[in-house]
């Protein structure tokens, strides 16, 4: 089985979180700018909006997939490597991967993840 | 255990979405703009892109973890106030979440979401 | 029950998957660029940026909700129209879905993916 890690982090962090993530193994991540409204918020990272009509935060949801075995070392290099101690620091979630296909080489399972 | 939604709604719905989402107690939600294809679609909202060769939407994906025993009235809160009545108001996801760790306290699970 | 599939592909590769897709009888899907950072790459895909500090490439996550009965067919849509034989292919998701609720009919479950 295998597990996917979805992240809500500072922008800022970014860097120090794949930095974390590569120096534990991870091979491939995906990265997304998105909007955080309601919750915990820096104070200085808010920003106002005509379409939310809500306060919101600029943030980063990074998308990893891996081997039920690796899931709890690459959640405490995102935790580690995301953490200033200000509210808005963010999420980490983990939900259940049923398969995966790499598509060159139609290998299925943990090992379309290498 | 817990659940994300992942709504997929109008654009002009958005802002009526979150007020609902937090007067019923949503504390968290990230938003994000995305392309539906294919579908139902509102006439007087698709688009020709020549990059899909197809026809598609502007929508918002809206995503939000919570309790199990808060989904429901979640659900409910999106679909009521989402609701237009012509084609293309969209559709919710309901998926199973296995843990959530907050970056800044290390909570883990239901904890993690306040 | 239902499986969501999510895949990322080569930008160039939209369009076919999304025909091969809807050739396969799939109705609604959506489609987001990402930043894929790390695994495998095509040289000439890859890109530098200062926010990353990292090479990456611009991939397209495309997301859709299927029965259980349909997602190996999805799946094999995906695989053999997104194919090049080149790095940086990219990869297919399966995860399971609980429930699925369509705004405008109320209906939910499979009834609300058509």
């Amino acid at each position: 089985m295998m597990k996917e890690l979805k992240a809500y982090i500072r922008i800022s962090k970014i860097e120090a979180v794949i930095h974390a993530l590569k120096a534990a193994g991870a091979a491939n991540m995906s990265i997304i700018h998105v909007q955080a409204v309601g919750g915990e918020m820096d104070a200085k990272d808010f920003k106002l909006s005509l379409e939310l009509v809500s306060k919101y935060s600029e943030v980063v949801k990074l998308e990893l997939v891996c081997s039920d075995a690796d899931a709890p070392k690459y959640v405490e290099a995102i935790r580690k490597s995301a953490y200033t101690s200000r509210p808005g620091d963010g999420i980490i979630f983990v939900t259940n991967v049923e398969d995966a296909v790499k598509i060159r080489t139609s290998e299925c399972g943990e090992e379309a993840l290498v």
